[in-house]
């Protein structure tokens, strides 16, 4: 995987990916950056997320399941010293679909988080903590 | 640190973080997604990246130092089976600068990498292998 990165102005970063497709990052308004973009540390938080939320998306599409609405909340704790890596993470699945029972979403978070998130095993491998709970509104 | 993620249609993930700035994440076209952002695991070796390039640009503007382009190109080899997680990493920091020597940006590296960058250090606590090279453009 290739990726290229290009500061763009004082601390805003523009990243592009194999397929052209472009994120932004930015240093936070009181560490001297513009807010252009969220932080690096921010948005690894959310890739890390958004990693097993596909995974469990994918999942239920498989099974013809009908999504309504899904959030995942993240809060996350990181070390006091540098360098500042995440110490835990508590992910919240919350679903709202008419026929998706919470057995058929943990199997599913269950089988990310031990099998397929390439981002949840480097969190747990570098000795990050990672708890998750989930809610079906129905 | 809190983020939340929602899914927008299909497999198009919005992440807020806590200034409400959004990061789009989605699944490439080759697994059903639309490509409407970078896919997560495209996303957390950016923010890896970008982790690195704050410092970096943080510590020669406090030197007062002249940047007047900064590039990081990024290549990464994943494993083979699941969960796929970055094994190497290589960064190459590419430095236009009239005022900047190349023992003051490797210093700079050197001490993001060893010391301040939390990203580089989740990813090398995790078993992945991480390589840098730069070249400064006078």
């Amino acid at each position: 995987m290739n990726v290229t990165l290009s500061l763009v102005k004082n601390r805003t970063i523009s990243a592009s990916d194999e397929n052209g497709i472009n994120t932004i990052f930015d240093a936070t308004k009181d560490h001297d950056g513009d807010g252009n973009g969220s932080s690096p540390m921010a948005v690894m938080l959310e890739a890390m997320a958004a990693c097993t939320f596909l995974d469990v998306v994918s999942m239920l599409y498989k099974k013809r399941k009908t999504i309504n609405e899904f959030k995942i909340f993240v809060s996350a704790e990181r070390a006091t010293e540098h360098p500042k890596v995440f110490t835990s993470v508590n992910l919240k699945y919350q679903l709202t679909s008419p026929d998706i029972t919470k057995n058929d979403l943990d199997k599913s978070i269950e089988l990310s988080q031990t099998k397929y998130c390439s981002a949840s095993a480097m969190f747990s491998r570098s000795g990050c903590k990672i708890n998750w709970e989930s809610e079906i509104i129905s």
